[in-house]
């Protein structure tokens, strides 16, 4: 049976499918399944492996920080992000930023100053906002069923959190944790991706649709999100001291294949990702005594793993 | 007229009260107030201090992190949780865990080694749990019209954020960014209070009703939140030294005026705070181009300012 088999069949179903290798003596016929044995019980075609060409490699003093780009969605900011980082405009840059329960920013500490600021080459400084996009019927999408306080429609896609509006035709990515995006000043047209940030709290819901989200941490958040906070406005490092330098900021396919982390993410579009959004409506660790029955879109893990078998 | 005038008023009527005294030649007539305006145009009466008895002083070498607990909901543990401050308790204790994007954990290294453990005088180990408790009807409630993923209601009681099920009459404070409460084992009624967390991440409003919550982190948030994670298993620090020592916990009330931090909390029972909430469901500032029209609970700011006149 395929997985794609699944797609139509309710949760419970699902479950009982999923479970049945896993009823073992120790689980209760009504207990549910816990993510971890939904996972331990998936198939390797619920994997699929990060794209060389579509992952940043963040590479900081105290590890790296792997960022997943999204194409589909921020198609120009992507390429320039790329670009930007192919020409090495962020090497040698900082954390500028780390503002509790809100964003970690990295990029030039000499923007504002022509005479110092980072030169850009072929890279472009500005772009063409790209808070939204039209829903296209081949876009996949898997909804979640509880609902959203700020969107007609939330869910994934390409393995994305995003949110739709089929009134209005259109569908964005949402300010999840760790979602990366491209800092911007008031005009909507005036970022590019020379300045990024990082979620790292509750999630600013409110900034859907203001500005560009273009990718999410997979690996190394906490790196990002212990960092010490900024005792400047808005949580700005007020000494160039406490910023934290980035070695080098590269994106995958070009670094040697024995210097890559290997990873891969679970597929949303798969039954293995539905049996575990159930697992976390409906916990079946010994500890929980009440069962939401509901679960909010960023409150959901989308599960990444080092790609098995590794290759090094 | 008094605040508690204000209640029945619609937000746009609240902000055509609010805004009068603020709208310069400077402000488009049609822009919504900000926060920053509705805080600075506040009336003393918006404000309440922290009672001295019902905060926590977590002095930690970094700094001081101040809780508000919660007796209202929770009037057990915050009692005996006083009590174990009261008995030196948590003092040279430590943080023993860090999870991303989770909770940041406090207590007894040693808690599970009879030999090692810190000694319980007069406070309890444990306590029945207290997840929910009844709906009073003296007991205030100021609700966000904007619906919840989790809850029937949600919104503020005593300023702190609250869920309500009107049929089966019961409500209880939220696992929002910020809140504070007692880890427990697998018994519900395992917990006290002796080893406490707070959340740090997005809402893991799964937790609500699974645990008792006693109170919310009201400064100093940050000292604990950017603390580095823990790598071992649910972020718990695997080495004794990778552990933040607890210099001291004190009831406000029992530490010298002249070395207290004296704050006041805006409350939510007031026009001035609903006037804050509409502000956040459309932003005035220039740099918003969206407004989401609408807020979720865990996004609403409860300010915190120094008590002014400043008493030293």
């Amino acid at each position: 049976m395929a997985a794609s088999d699944y797609r139509l069949l309710t949760f419970a179903a699902i479950l009982l499918i999923l479970n049945g290798p896993l009823r073992g003596a120790d689980l209760p016929k009504s207990k549910p399944a816990t993510m971890a044995e939904i996972l331990a019980a998936s198939h390797p075609g619920d994997w699929r492996p990060l794209d060389p060409e579509n992952t940043l490699y963040l590479d900081l003093v105290a590890g790296r920080v792997i960022i997943e780009l999204a194409p589909a969605f921020a198609p120009s900011h992507v390429a320039n992000v790329k670009a930007l980082v192919r020409e090495g405009y962020f090497d040698g840059l900082a954390v500028l930023r780390s503002q509790d329960n809100y964003v970690v920013q990295w990029g030039d500490p000499d923007a504002e100053n022509p005479q110092a600021a980072r030169k850009i080459r072929n890279a472009k400084k500005t772009l063409a906002a790209e808070f939204d996009r039209s829903i296209d019927p081949t876009l996949p999408f898997t909804r979640l069923p509880d609902g959203d306080v700020y969107a007609p429609e939330v869910g994934w896609s390409f393995d994305f959190p995003v949110a739709r509006d089929p009134k209005s035709g259109k569908t964005w990515l949402v300010h999840s944790y760790g979602m990366v995006g491209a800092g911007r000043d008031n005009p909507a047209d005036s970022g590019g991706g020379t300045e990024l940030y990082v979620i790292i709290g509750h999630a600013p819901r409110h900034l859907d649709r203001n500005v560009t989200l273009l990718g999410r941490v997979v690996q190394g958040m906490e790196r990002l999100s212990s960092m010490p906070r900024g005792a400047g406005a808005m949580g700005f490092y007020e000494k160039p001291e406490q910023r934290t330098p980035i070695k080098t900021v590269r994106v995958a396919a070009d670094v040697p294949p024995s210097d890559r982390t290997e990873l891969e993410v679970l597929r949303t579009d798969t039954a293995t990702f539905q049996a575990l959004v159930e697992s976390r409506r409906n916990r079946g660790e010994e500890w929980f005594k009440h069962q939401a029955g509901r679960i909010e879109l960023s409150n959901v893990p989308l599960p990444i793993r080092a790609k098995s078998p590794p290759n090094r």
